[in-house]
């Protein structure tokens, strides 16, 4: 196994679990939230502010513009006004490549795809599922009233999607930015994880 | 083998092969453009005709306002001034109903996953590509100029994109639509057919 895993997911689709156990039969390094820590530290911004900011993004036209004057000082460091969501998203940038520059692991969400797509051993998988499967799996995981579960996906899936667009040149959940997209709904994890499996032994050429 | 298979595919992504290998390999029948000429003779409208608007749709404003007035007669027939093309639409949706409700097979675009939707037994494939691999299939395939090819692939697949948004509730390409979307520049034909087999293999319960 060559090959660095990123995992984009819809929110209740088991994304994160399938990653983990992916992760531990292939015997490599799982980052998921664990990316904030390494990247608070890293960065010396404080990882509640890394929290706070997860995979959001502040989507205003005003605020694109206003933008427009921060991204680097003339001599190309990043310039210190800088809005903190975009220092996070840039060290959460740095964080990822250098974690994929050591080898083999899984990184969940956070753009990691893009950050590194010009890696040749890279495979983007997308997790999603149907919303009845996606329901049950956050009731049991969240403290979450029951009629609000459905809303609380769809928020969550906007806020992930948003983050995502805002941030590269493609859309969330488009079959053609990813190598293999799952449903998971009808997989389940096992199943998720044996396809991703088998994808990436078609990929390294070591089995057919 | 109990599934009915759909493919949604780019163009250039070879999913028509790919579907014909899988067919040939469960040893079930094989519908791509097979489909017109059914339901030309199913329903008397010339196959000329439904090749010309194959997987075509006309956008315009205007012709969905006059659209309004077409649909069915008073008692729930298509009425006969409907539109050419959504006469068309119809036969093929009829003739993909019948073809499913035969058994097993595989059935390549058209918008079958959204005419089967209700079916339980149905599993919706994806395949996509990357713009090399693309072009390299489609010059192999077409009598087309080297620089024309991009522009090619672009505008068919933007034409079945917006057949399928205007005649379906749902987005061409959007992983969560399909059960397993594999892009096949990495996989080649065989990988593709490998991975969908895994998937079937999963969903019916046969092997882990």
């Amino acid at each position: 196994m060559k090959s660095i895993i990123t995992i984009s997911r819809e929110f209740g689709s088991g994304g994160r679990e399938i990653g983990k156990v992916l992760a531990e039969q292939l015997g490599i390094p799982f980052y998921d939230k664990e990316l904030l820590e390494i990247a608070s530290k890293e960065s010396g911004i404080c990882q509640e502010l890394f929290v706070k900011h997860d995979e959001s993004s502040t989507n205003s036209f005003l605020f694109s513009l206003v933008m427009g004057n921060y991204p680097v000082t003339a001599d190309g460091r990043i310039n210190p006004d800088m809005p903190l969501n975009h220092k996070i998203f840039l060290a959460q940038f740095d964080t990822i490549k250098g974690l994929a520059e050591k080898g083999p692991c899984v990184i969940v969400g956070r753009c990691a795809d893009y950050v590194l797509k010009n890696m040749p051993n890279v495979i983007n998988f997308f997790i999603s599922g149907n919303i009845i499967e996606k329901k049950a799996r956050i009731l049991e995981r969240y403290d979450i009233e029951k009629n609000k579960a459905e809303d609380f996906i769809r928020k969550t899936d906007k806020r992930r999607a948003s983050y995502y667009n805002y941030y590269t040149d493609m859309k969330w959940g488009e079959a053609k930015n990813y190598d293999l997209c799952i449903n998971s709904s009808k997989t389940g994890v096992e199943g998720a994880v044996k396809l991703m499996k088998d994808y990436i032994a078609i990929k390294e050429g070591a089995a057919l």
